[in-house]
């Protein structure tokens, strides 16, 4: 367990949140908390930070601002959820001023307009030592979709077959700064077939894939020949190890039922790829192409 | 007008919210998301950060948790509504461990648990160079209290009286990490009286209703002798200067139609204090000691 893990499930296990007011607390992707009958609203916070997130060096402010609404917005879409609004709370760098705000801002903008989710407030505060860096805390509210549950991580079953979206691998060189949350994909898929558990990619597939099967109680055989790499992952020198363990792809990793898998056969938004199935074994193994099949060990990104 | 108030009100004029989705908008001290028909939820998000809101050399970690978080309730009482629940982003320096988590978790406990309000989420990361200092984002989540609107910033009216809650100045010398915010005193408050306009005063009384008169649209003179004066304040060179201008008293600031005062009369949860009244000027003044009447500059933090 990585030592992020260690503190949330340390966090989780102080927490007495009585279950009817928040159905869902500490360790998804957004918590939940039921306001009167039948309304209930989600929320997420994130936070990115120069030289750790994005670098200032190498990319805009207006692609910083962009990466933090987008992932928030993938928290959203990790739930299948429908994004609300966010607020955004900035720590500038001294010399920061209203032009550098502008440019964050066109960014949060270009990220959220297509999913009709603005900035309702937020919080501007400078550092007063020359090395602070900027930092981005980005925070969402979603609400349920109407047609299906909020998705959580602990619902994989033994037998489900194990899905992402898209190819993995190699975000730095580029996606991670202009990727497409899945929202859109997310509901869409919920509408057409019932998912188990889901979580966007965020820390790498080895690592995500692990918390789901820590929180669901099960284990998962990786099939690696069916991993779908990306072409950037392709350009690295291990092309399997960059998807199984590079962060930020901020694809959608999900388990269904085989005959859920069926509903999803014509699905055209982008190419779903079954990787794998979740075991009763509670470890996490991966078939390699000679036919060996391996411990998978979560070797993805740790904060901490 | 501050620089802060510059480009909030920027950010407001961009903004192009629906009021019936978005009653209440960017610029005031939450955020309110109508979420069904009678059913609403207001949020707010502030970041405190080493060296500018606390200092580690001379603080303890468990008081930064408390004031991230209390600082937030503060935010809810200045709408008095009702705190629901934090989620809590940090930033930590690259030798901060699990050990320094528990201790700001012990901080946000003891702010949060008096009003039943619990962190339900969060993100960490760490900076990665060894000047990183310590950024602590807390957003919060409220509801209106049931028996008043959640009270703003620009309802304001010609003839209301100003009025604060407890005294003023010199926060800096402890307050400011210590504070209760005043949750159960504006929900009381409102209980027995219609209020106008509210808000907390953050950056200092002066800037403070500088903010209340420009969203009202009107203006104010306060009586200099009325100025409830900290016994913190007069320790300082210029106790009503601090009482005017300092930030982080963490006080209501809030505005009410004489009729309205007298249901305050026997309030006793905290001493309540007539400093001025609004007036249709749309100058701030201050009638000094001498008799003398000054324009009152708003001189308080500003954040950029």
């Amino acid at each position: 367990m990585s030592k992020e893990d260690e503190i949330t499930s340390w966090f989780a296990r102080q927490s007495r949140l009585d279950p009817k007011r928040f159905p869902i607390g500490i360790g998804d992707d957004m918590a939940e908390i039921q306001l009167a009958e039948g309304v209930s609203v989600l929320i997420t916070t994130d936070t990115l930070m120069d030289g750790v997130h994005f670098d200032l060096s190498s990319c805009t402010l207006e692609q910083a601002g962009y990466k933090a609404m987008a992932a928030s917005l993938s928290d959203c879409a990790a739930m299948a959820t429908v994004p609300l609004c966010a607020v955004a709370a900035v720590s500038l760098p001294t010399d920061f001023g209203i032009e550098h705000l502008k440019q964050l801002h066109a960014g949060r903008v270009r990220a959220g307009e297509p999913f009709d989710c603005e900035v309702v407030g937020g919080d501007i505060t400078k550092w007063r030592h020359p090395e602070g860096k900027l930092v981005l805390c980005y925070t969402m509210l979603s609400r349920p979709s109407g047609h299906h549950p909020p998705v959580r991580r602990s619902g994989a079953q033994v037998g489900d077959l194990i899905c992402v979206t898209g190819t993995l691998g190699g975000s730095i060189l580029g996606k991670h700064l202009e990727f497409v949350p899945r929202v859109r994909e997310a509901l869409e898929m919920t509408r057409l077939a019932r998912i188990h558990s889901m979580m966007d990619i965020t820390d790498g597939l080895s690592t995500d894939l692990n918390r789901i099967c820590t929180q669901s109680g099960v284990g998962a055989l990786l099939e690696a020949e069916a991993v779908p790499i990306s072409e950037a992952a392709r350009r690295m020198p291990d092309p399997l190890e960059a998807a199984l363990n590079d962060g930020e792809d901020f694809e959608l990793l999900f388990t269904l039922r085989e005959d859920q898998w069926e509903k999803l056969k014509g699905f055209s938004m982008v190419p779903l790829t079954v990787i794998g199935r979740i075991t009763d074994s509670r470890r996490m193994q991966i078939r390699m192409p000679d036919g060996r099949v391996e411990p998978l060990v979560p070797r993805g990104y740790d904060h901490l």
